[in-house]
């Protein structure tokens, strides 16, 4: 075996994740390495705590980068917050839904589901309904599911949530960066993301984080968190301000990459950057609708950073994907679940939610159908 | 807050890991991605898999990276392996030992510790005697113990552990790429690294490797793996040879990563990596002792890659720590528990074990004390 380096193809990534990744933030993983103790790592943390602070609009003190994807971060909520036999409210309208009940039951939830229709919204009136005789440990809804290009009305449903004594936990993989996230003002007491969505850095790191709410939940528990790589209490030690405890080592180079995307979120300006992403949604929709496509996911609620496309009927939808992918170097999404075979995904998120991309991948989509 | 891009300071990393990375390894993850699914990064899934085989010195079919640090693949193993109630006989010899016990009993595992000096081996002798009336469901044991620089003698626990019907778990984080690992030749069932060591890629993901002995194990399962992210069931729709089934976004850039650090340890040749390692141990180990500094483990057993180094009576070892990376960039490592303030670690391992950084270390602390 005599194997050569990997030279990627050159590709313009419109589909579910990862997204394109600026250049800076490229550069950034290229720069050579630091010890995870070294005094300017350390500083350089805090620098990555303070921004996805601003960036998730909090105050929590607990906000940091988990060293594994967005689906770490989601087991990191559950295994945090979740004791065997804790029930559990979770609003199931897509793939990442049922990933939530799959994770609290594996930490021992006991899970009550909420289900909607794929491709509409969680209704808070059925939120409501789950919750009229129950005070669940923990209430979970996804915010922007991926599967479905669906917004959750999560305002509301953080709001039944408080009144039922619960704590609110949203999965924030593909809204944060790209629209509203307010988790102080939703009064959100935990909350997952992911870096290679709306952020624009590679994947590989889940920034999360807890109200003190959710801290004293974990402080009170009876049993051991069942994952020690998980345990917040552990990484508090070395993501805290106190002694930098060694826990695990810190994956260095795609901190680089969280901190340089970060820093160019803030640049953009969080209000300016969600503009961006609704106006190219806006352009993009305009766009499918003069080829006779139009948005699968419920009007009114569409994310703007992930559009779900009907596949028109007689259309091989596979063969129309790989071409855009050998034709014009354009990677968009296939539909999972019961949208398989159904929708498109055609994602515009972060750097890759620009008008020019909008345009290319209405052309290339011209030619095709 | 008007934040710059982070530039790190230039270091000579040898401390216990990360190690210094070759440019081409930091060149590969500055090229742009492409998505987790696309036939590209699915043929270079492939060579990681195949390259990972011959650095494991292995024909597991299961044998891929792991979307986590070192201590992720650990949890893996064990969440994996053990279901509650299971028998688990673990070998403590220092920090990762300890690490092991905590893990399994986080998965309901029950411990047996057969535990050792720090700076001493685990003897076979003692793993015997725990194995006289038992047989556990597993035998694990640390390789190369990054926290005392000790080589523990896995070939003949391994023999022990088959003998007790038991199976073989091992920790090469610290060991792959820098000294023999034969995880066939040895009847290892179950193994996890990570990349920041002597294969010199930086830190993110866990290479592992399991037999098909531990794949029935896990196939006899009564109950769920408690983990979803680490669920090898699951990761084996994605990594394994079939439909490439998403399950989690697989840090691309990472991977890119271990692609180039794996060709660059072939390409390089194995035997010739070892050699290079003990070599360089040589040489340091007779530089320190012209200044009088001796190796804290135990003679004969001694890791070329992590020198676990004895602080002379008098001297701040902190305060040359300091000096050391402050006046010649040159990060070295601390003590942890029994060993706190006691030894220093001075990591040689993949790109940083040079000649020229051994005169360096060596001509560095000469200065100093």
């Amino acid at each position: 075996m005599n194997l050569e380096t990997f030279t990627p193809p050159e590709r313009i990534l419109l589909g579910p994740g990862p997204s394109d990744v600026p250049p800076s933030v490229l550069a950034a993983m290229s720069r050579p390495l630091v010890g995870h103790l070294d005094p300017s790592f350390v500083d350089m943390m805090e620098e990555i705590k303070s921004m996805l602070r601003k960036v998730f609009l909090t105050e929590n003190e607990m906000t940091f980068p988990v060293s594994g994807t967005g689906s770490a971060g989601m087991e990191f909520c559950f295994a945090n917050l979740i004791e065997p036999g804790d029930e559990v409210v979770i609003g199931v309208n897509g793939v990442f839904g049922l990933r939530m009940v799959e994770v609290a039951e594996r930490c021992g939830a006991s899970v009550v589901q909420v289900k909607s229709e794929w491709g509409s919204i969680l209704d808070p009136a059925q939120i409501s309904d789950a919750l009229m005789n129950r005070s669940p440990k923990l209430v979970a809804v996804v915010h922007a599911e991926t599967s479905t290009g669906v917004l959750n009305p999560i305002q509301e449903i953080s709001k039944l949530a408080h009144r039922a004594g619960s704590l609110m936990l949203i999965d924030t993989v593909t809204s944060l960066g790209g629209c509203p996230v307010r988790i102080d003002d939703w009064g959100i007491d935990a909350a997952y993301s992911g870096t290679q969505k709306c952020l624009s850095c590679p994947p590989g790191l889940s920034p999360v984080t807890l109200s003190d709410r959710a801290i004293d939940v974990v402080k009170s528990r009876k049993s051991r968190v069942q994952s020690w790589y998980l345990d917040v209490s552990l990484l508090a030690n070395y993501w805290g301000e106190g002694a930098r405890a060694y826990h695990h080592t810190a994956p260095i180079t795609m901190n680089y990459a969280l901190h340089e995307s970060l820093r160019l979120v803030l640049e953009e300006g969080l209000a300016e950057r969600w503009d961006r992403h609704e106006a190219n949604h806006i352009k993009l929709k305009k766009g499918l609708s003069e080829l006779k496509l139009f948005i699968a996911s419920q009007e009114g609620h569409q994310l703007w950073q992930l559009n779900a496309v009907t596949v028109p009927a007689g259309t091989d939808e596979a063969e129309v994907r790989k071409s855009l992918l050998s034709d014009s170097g354009i990677e968009i999404g296939a539909g999972l679940g019961p949208f398989a075979g159904k929708v498109w995904r055609i994602g515009l998120m972060g750097y890759s939610s620009s008008e020019e991309n909008v345009d290319k991948v209405i052309s290339a989509l011209k030619g095709l159908l």
